[in-house]
């Protein structure tokens, strides 16, 4: 991690990147951080208007900036229209992925039936089962399972531990975390006289290109058609991904979420942490999802959808709990109030 | 996945499931599908009213129905009473589960002094500690670890990457699902001057026969007793079981549940995805816990019980959000209201 | 687990944990028991009021009491002044964590470059990457797989399947259950023209010593700092903590906790299950969140913080929930029913 990488100097950054380079050129960076902490080889950034107190004080050796704030600054500077979507280019520049040797280590267990590319590294105790298919420059990390006739597209990688079920398939460029598992059984059980009858899941989970899935984040098969995530989906941590659901291009999706069976959700959604999608509903292209709300209908229309209660001290929250316990009667009593008072405004008049 | 399995003839399907044939006998099948999407050689299905409207378009080559919608079409179909359950079992029978080789792969590491039961097999990668003991024809999925005296009951199957710690029983004909962890350390720390001290977790996670668990769930071992899944439970994904809570036989819980120290919950119960239940309390037989609902105090009655507030568009969730935490005050007002207005009733009587 | 262990005398015991015995000094005991669940073999105990019921028919040899109940009983007895953390080291001497043979398992993949003290155990299909540090009495548990560049503290123990990511380092005695990652990517994304550019997550994750973390919880890497997390902690299972989070000493967190980017714990908080906290906020030193709460800005005041709804029977939900959702509204009756009595008082007057 503290290897020292060589540096970049601001011209060969615009000159990969774009962005307009206002201050000398040659001016040599190993590293982005934020204003209050960059030191003297550091690119920094202000991405918004809260840090902009910090951009007189920093020491770093440039700072990337918005349009708007071109002239905010005498510092050496690259001026972007998207600001923090150029930090993440900078950053992936100065921190390239290390590099992953390619081929199968001698620990892993390749059926041979299976077809691996040569230029894709499986790594140590890695299972991958008959008829699997792992693409060019693919990693598959140690002691992932790769089930039989499941495909893993070139570029993508597996973080150690992963499990891909038998069947299912993961696009190019993709990014899974440890303890993913995909293609779990949904959850379909079907009640016969006080007992449950596993239905079986005999569709499959299928991601697109360019997903990337948190750690420990599970996405079920398909109980008769397939779950499928479409391209760019990203997604957190631990986040339950039910059998049959669709998720549409480009949504990203926050730590801890749920999404119950056949829901499909539209692109380019973003949904808040904690969140919780109830089944069988869909939810329209750009909805926004509050954290910790639970959506319980279907969402029809753009726009930024809540339903979460903020702590209070626990003696006030306590206060208002028992309110809304009574609220049903509280309502009731001020219809009752409003008609009594209704009478007397009548006989006064 | 795609393999061409051989289809079965209506005739053979009603000979080992039961219900009543009408139409030809000799129509073949080879897969289940919905109504709208089936095709001349799949089985499809009519388990409620809402889908009834897609019978007539379907190009299904028959349909299993309830008994009151025997008449309801003139297509080949088999009618049962609980149309959902023969449509899990004839699923089952049109896909079966791929066998799997009986035997230790060469790459698992087998301790000595378990007993491992000659029909099972054990996956590449998979270590199993002393004292263990694998029933007949049970399956040890790549990369899991079966802890010390831990047990897995006859034709169970753990799929990749579950962990077993030592001394945990799993019953017969169990499903577990990769990234489950049965019997980790419950949570038990004892507080003393500002330091936390661990209470050592002695008890272990006990499993019926026919229980299910989904991706990622995990469940504690005991504190001093020990943690009880009953016979036949069914669990979903990224649910967590703390130490000492006994769930009863037959129960579902939906993915995301939380359930707390030694909390015991009933037969049969139903529990809605992202729900949490308080430690120490009992929720009595056949209760229904809805989505994403709290329960903090026993429950005694059967019956349905909810908390969950369905997402607003934002403006107005902050609206009522404001309200509700003025709520104690607005309670209060009604009140004086009230009092104000019977003075005024008094007086113009 | 059921291995019958040598016996301590009360005597043994007081010498080694201090207390005061009352009663007969060579009393043996095997286990610690619940009043209600103890045998004569048994040492009990009594930590609050609310079992004081089952100390008399009690048949444990001895009971583990606080100084005020120190006369509540003719038994034999080893008075404490914090009675549960004297459970939590006399339950631990009862039950000695069973020994680990030090050494490397032959299917362990070690990297030549990584360094294992010759006390620790690495576990069968463990993979040890290039430069990592393992400490002395380290336990790396089967399938287990820790980065290069990391870090395992002396005398921690991971337990199978635990994912350490490069460059993270892990303290000293620490406790990782089975499904733990720690050092994942954390959820940083940057919108270009409706699609996500992923954020290089360069920052490490940091765990102090004496920390224990539950089964299938995840600890993200820092963006571009670190996300650390102090000495002491307790973390229950499937808890998500982000990037750049920061948890003081001694804080314990309840299962199925959220904590998003940035956010900053105190020390010595208590964080109940399910809560959700919001990120780059702070809560200050002994603040205690209660389960199923939600902390969206910043708190400064130790005390309890609540937020949670207990569920209630269907149709009562229903009708508070109907009210909740013209709460609004209901509040502007009341305003306006006010200035309409006030009207009337005014005349009446």
């Amino acid at each position: 991690m503290s290897a020292v990488r060589p540096p970049y100097t601001l011209e060969q950054i615009v000159a990969r990147l774009g962005g307009e380079l206002v201050g000398p050129p040659d001016i040599a960076v190993r590293q982005v951080a934020p204003l209050d902490q960059a030191g003297p080889e550091d690119l920094s950034f202000l991405t918004g208007g809260k840090y902009r107190r910090l951009l007189e004080g920093t020491r770093a050796a440039a700072v990337i900036l918005g349009t708007a704030d071109r002239d905010s600054t005498e510092r050496p500077r690259i001026v972007s229209a998207n600001p923090y979507a150029y930090l993440a280019r900078a950053s992936a520049l100065l921190n390239p992925v290390a590099p992953v040797e390619a081929g199968i280590h001698p620990s892993a267990v390749v059926d041979a039936r299976a077809s691996v590319a040569a230029t894709a590294s499986i790594g140590p105790c890695a299972v991958i089962g008959a008829r699997a298919v792992i693409g060019e420059r693919a990693i598959v990390g140690a002691g992932c399972a790769v089930g039989e006739d499941a495909a893993v597209g070139e570029d993508t990688r597996l973080h150690a531990n992963v499990v891909i079920y038998p069947g299912c398939r993961i696009g190019a460029r993709g990014i899974l975390h440890s303890g993913v598992v995909i293609g779990g059984d949904g959850f379909g059980i079907a009640e016969e006289n006080g007992r449950w009858i596993k239905v079986p899941q005999v569709g499959r989970a299928i991601l697109g290109d360019d997903v990337e899935i948190g750690a420990n984040t599970t996405v079920d098969r398909g109980a008769l058609g397939d779950t499928v995530i479409e391209d760019g989906v990203k997604m957190d941590n631990l986040i339950q991904i039910a059998h049959n659901v669709v998720i549409g291009a480009h949504t990203a999706i926050a730590a801890c979420v749920g999404i119950a069976g056949s829901a499909r959700i539209g692109r380019q959604c973003r949904i808040g942490g904690a969140a919780m999608i109830h089944g069988h509903i869909e939810i329209c292209d750009h909805a926004v999802i509050g954290a910790g709300t639970m959506v319980r209908k279907s969402i029809t229309e753009p726009g930024i959808y809540d339903g979460f209660f903020p702590s209070l001290p626990h003696r006030e929250w306590m206060k208002n709990l028992a309110q809304f316990n009574r609220l049903h009667e509280l309502g009731r009593t001020v219809q009752e109030l409003r008609a009594r008072l209704e009478a007397i405004e009548g006989k006064s008049k």
